[in-house]
């Protein structure tokens, strides 16, 4: 007779190699069954950095190895707290490892539901990969929700309402979405790993070895505070030079002006979309399932790319080849208001050179990516990172530690108005025709990488 | 007045953020403009390892990372022998710079005619990416040709004859394609970096103050022998550990028998193919120009797998969906010859249990895997090795090295025997019927790992 | 015929196996000789971090191995100007390679004057590192001037001038010494490797890309800022969690107290230090001649410390023992002049309990360790770090990096009041008599850590 | 009231940075009160490597940090055999936990007994560091004997007898030493850390996951062979390019040279050497109590060199200088019985040359040197490693692995002849004088390194 299907574990453990955390360590049924569903593979397809790779070359990275990352990052702060702190020694300051296995599979699953290139699709067609997280947990088609529901009835809700932020534990929510979480820990040592960058490496395990339960949910011994300092630096760094970075964004404007083309042309270019971009139907008709949202990948959207790159729209056609060879716009900074009529004059400019600039300009702002950096003064602020002093009395970061609060005061990031590369290049700026001095008037209005 | 073309450089050196060489250098206008051209570009959506991703997730780095690593490691090359060796100084001993950019171009081109699951597509379309990377370099309709012949004329030839090594100069030929060659010396630091292990890792700084340049190629100073070695062990230890992974195998199998399902549909299920895989009916109809080839890569195969998932070819769709959810073929040991009759039993119950042995089970060898050891004593051997003696006499490796005699000497690999995974599966073998009997029968013959 | 001593180069490269540096590449016959002198072959018994490897038992590293590292990065940075920026292509904006030698003999040579604890033996033995390193250099007794002297003379003053900071090429002087030097440089990856802290750690070869000459000096390009800014937080890290460390603290002063304690003694115990300390008589006497302290090593004074911990003085032999055997002062911090009463007050307690307060308590502030963080708004300022903006113009690091701002406006560090171990031991405050009585009233008067 | 001490547990576990493992975890109060004991820290005051810093420079970690890691890694073995294999369990094929304590005793001092520079040392004094530590373990005048005495009667017994291998359970003696224990593995690990080679570097996670504790003692599973096989690897090479170092043997010959003439001289130069090395004395007389020997360490015997180098004998004068500022004595390979002859027609020379043979050659071979390879052949063959197979069965490695099988068979090393490197100076052999012609007919017994 066996042990009900939540509490089997694997007669050996089984292990992932990862170059991150050397190991992913797999015990039990549920985990290594979520692990083979059809929507957690399907992660494997779908970059976890988007357009950043055409950038850093090493960045290919799935959201599928992130997805182990932040489940085996959560493995071992409930191993901490269980050996460490738990409840039947500290009461409801301490961690019930019968929450164990809700965490770690929210931990697996926060972002099954993100879509290729999921921040420029999303805008484009409205999807919204968290609800589509939560769709894919309790909807009884899918294999998730099946494997989900053979722990017990209403644990795929119960799991889901981990990733909606309304799971009654704090301390489980604040695993996987806080400040300082198994989600944010991950990406910022894989982003780094795989873009070959240094500067998101923290050091994780003294991170975990200052990391505490409470009843309000998750907090950092005041001797790990300078652990806690690294981490938020090694983020900020990563913000300003990776996810930030103004080629990837160039790469971004491209491919949201793409999908946008493709969009607009449907009503009129059905069958020519129907038989290039069969999966994306759904989506131009912004009416599709969840089944169809589940087909889509990046090969998906790449090789819609491929057919376009030859159809007879020249707009869709020349976007795409930009896309898939790699041809970002290129940009400038510029300051937002004060120089929007500037802005417009050079879009003018664009125009004259013979770009429609509704497709080949574009304004871009870092504080639009999804990326929070720590602000714990903003009034809808996020959770803060709290740190527990030798008296169990909690204080916030920012008030003990000058680094963090130089970096939390400050809005980081930066405006840039995208235009094609061709506006720039010497060459045409050298011809002694009309375009030569269209050319010239466009580049004379940028210095040191700003617009004048 | 500007330089040739040929000794244009960069104003500023630029640089590619690479986490196994730290940085790409790129200073010759050609090399850039090179990386930039769309058959290069292409590569960034072809993974380097294929199904070995399945297996190691965080292998999955693409052929255009490779391409860049093997590009660097030959210009670090040049620079020592242009340092340290000169033919200035050395005559026909030493290296004549003036063969850098044959050199660095052919390292960056060397695997340009790759597409997707190359070893398997290649089984069953009849293409060669050998053949084709020598066309993408000398066909006129390329980017990659234009940029070469504007070098030179009959430039494109000679950095294709670097590559089926007719190319005069053997020091050129062997940075490129040797037994330590820059090839193999990137891509095993890579594939270690990528998969997370550590055995491919040795020594290349210190290979590279060991290599020199003579007159029939490359040597290595005998001091610098156990660090030879090392390479050689750490070779030996990515084969058996990695590239001969069980499991990929499983992988590669499953995506052979579909595309071959695929291909032999085609005749009459033309239509359906032709609306889900647009792209693949050059190569289903063997008949592929150049251009047909160069829209290949991953995603345009697993689009077209998605798609065939629900498709009424029951074999089709099933493996399609095995490949995509990664659902491998298990397999044990066998003896070949010795056991081949046990092989046709197994199938035969295979087929009892309900699956077409041509489609679910398989016979795979290692030793057909593309990736040669290193043994001297083959008769149609390839390069040696070859140590240089205080005095300057060469000696080859495994001459003064009982550790690669050992290595050289024996077969590396096995074969196996690939069944579907229903067939050993405890829960099925316990169904009191017929057909848990038959499970039974199978299972019986797999003993410690090996068919008996 | 052979070139004169200063154009000798080594026929083949010689190299250095390093652990931070991967290599240290030695061309010159005049700095293999340097290495090979007396004088830096003492740093091997030299350890760089005194009495920190107390605390981070792997920092056993030496001032020899450290002297290597800035060796090995100003020759980097020389190659780097040579190639890039020579003064043959930019007049006196860039570099005179001419410059390279007395460059490199600086770099070996900058630590050459220290000694065994140097910090604490200098404060009782008036001793001065920098001014015995310039002695070193240019006392024609050493191996290092004779050296130095066949090249030409003059050259050791020349060589000397650079580390006074009086040499008049300022490119010179600021690679050995300034906010961002090779020495720093060295220390702080050096330091991170060997203590296993990850915080010193930062992309010096992002650095070393980014470092450009310039008619004053030494700057960096602003696109370099983010690395510039990694480097100063490392160093900020490495301050406040390993340099700053209040165990090494509590060695330190056991130490000083203990050298004090022997020198106070020498008048009336004469002759059992000279049968125990021989080498150390002409400090105890303040009388010592160059030869008298190159034969001072850490070696040296822990001998003595052994002998002495057998000797009659009971403190003398306590103190030792406490050295030799790791037995720190504690601590905790305190507020200068506001706590000063009370610091008499618990000095009288520790009296009371038995212990000499002025051998067995101590105030120790970091602000007078060697270290100085970067505050370019001193009065008496250090080199500022600048950035070079695209046109040519300079600006102050802390300008435009509100993170390093942040970090400069602010003291780095703490006081701390340090006091025998016995003092707060839990086993001695139970006592029921009267030393229990002061054990308690000492340390009712510590809460988490301060002085209450 | 309080638990016996021998289940005392720390109120917090204590950590200890470590640059190997990351952190040393110490738990037992009884652990930690042995790390502070006097004879435990006397290890931070001698070289783990003794003469192969000189060639490594690095390499200056002392015989402290690896004591604290061969503790570190017996601790995770105790933790997986708890974990997974427990007595519980599996009866005596599995790990019984109250084994715990006195495996992490005589892991932590296992090496207790060393000495400075202990290879040389032991064969001038006949003294014998594992007589030593079993004497330090069980002597009651010792701070380690009082500790281990506290945890019951007979303890200290318990752990020398895991030392001498005499303990009765051969999973405790295995751990400690066996072919591939703790030991081994920390100081190739750590060795391999601070020489900056990376040939020591494998991969202990995947060792640690492997091992298995078996009734017989302990073996790993056959599904980690390659894992093993990589460790032997990594064995050989550090044995070849770093234990072997042709350089640290040219100074270990002076050092034995140097420490034979004090201790000849002793008679007659009484006085001088009690002035100089007292410490040394009861060696000289060879008549040393405990004590004695407990006051040695790598800094006594540098300051006596340190005075002898201003000695009126030469010979010991010079040789002091010589191991102080690292003048190796040079060396060629020759081959024993056979070269005998030569080898005195060349002792010869170096005499006429001037310096007397008995203190300025040497025969040295690498065989004598303490180190073991795997050689599972040997008449008195030494623990093999052994693989369990699906079944429970066990192999022996060299069976199943070639590789291994190759670096088993052979003997690794090489027989040295060393003398002054003033005999192959070629300044020397230019003078026009006897002299010149003496060092050219010593030279031309020299080709390619080897003896001719």
């Amino acid at each position: 007779m066996s042990l009900p299907y939540k509490y089997q574990t694997l007669p050996i453990e089984k292990v992932f190699r990862d170059p991150v955390h050397n190991y992913i360590h797999v015990n039990h049924q549920v985990i290594l069954d979520l692990i083979n569903s059809k929507e957690v593979q399907r992660l494997r397809r779908i970059k976890q950095l988007g357009t950043s790779s055409f950038t850093f070359h090493g960045a290919e990275h799935s959201r599928f190895s992130h997805s182990l990352g932040v489940y085996e990052i959560t493995r071992r702060i409930c191993n901490i707290f269980q050996q460490n702190y738990s409840s039947e020694k500290l009461g409801e300051e301490g961690w019930d490892d019968s929450q164990r296995l809700v965490a770690l599979c929210a931990a697996l699953l926060h972002d099954v539901g993100h879509g290729p290139y999921s921040h420029t699709f999303e805008r484009i067609f409205h999807t919204n990969h968290e609800e589509i997280t939560v769709a894919i947990i309790t909807s009884p088609e899918t294999e998730v929700y099946q494997i989900l529901n053979s722990v017990e009835a209403g644990f795929p809700e119960k799991v889901a309402s981990v990733i909606t932020k309304t799971y009654p534990n704090p301390q489980v929510v604040q695993m996987i979405s806080s400040q300082i979480d198994a989600d944010r820990m991950d990406y910022l040592l894989r982003d780094a790993y795989f873009t070959g960058t240094k500067y998101g490496t923290f050091d994780l395990t003294r991170i975990l070895r200052m990391i505490r339960p409470c009843k309000s949910g998750i907090v950092f011994a005041i001797n790990g505070m300078h652990a806690v300092e690294d981490y938020i630096v090694s983020r900020y760094q990563m913000y300003v030079q990776v996810y930030f970075h103004r080629s990837s964004r160039g790469m971004e404007v491209v491919l949201e002006h793409l999908l946008n083309r493709a969009h607009e042309l449907f009503p009129k270019e059905t069958a020519m979309l129907q038989n290039t971009a069969q999966l994306l139907i759904p989506f131009f008709k912004e009416n599709f399932s969840l089944q169809d949202y589940l087909r889509l990948d990046d090969g998906v959207l790449n090789t819609a790319f491929n057919l376009w790159s030859e159809t007879s729209d020249l707009i869709l056609s020349d976007l795409s080849q930009r896309f898939l060879n790699r041809k970002p716009l290129k940009s400038c900074r510029f300051v937002p208001e004060v120089q929007d009529n500037l802005i417009s004059q050079m879009q003018q400019i664009v125009e004259k050179a013979g770009f429609n600039p509704t497709y080949y300009t574009a304004i871009n702002s870092s504080y639009d990516l999804p990326y929070d950096f720590y602000q714990p003064k903003l009034e809808k602020h996020r959770t803060q990172i709290e740190l527990q002093q030798n008296d169990g009395t909690l204080v916030e970061l920012s008030q003990v530690s000058p680094l963090v609060a130089a970096l939390a005061g400050q809005e980081q990031g930066d405006h840039r108005f995208y235009f094609p590369k061709e506006m720039i290049e010497e060459r045409l700026q050298n011809n002694y025709d009309l375009f030569g001095e269209t050319y010239q008037s466009f580049a004379s209005h940028i210095h040191n990488g700003e617009l004048i």
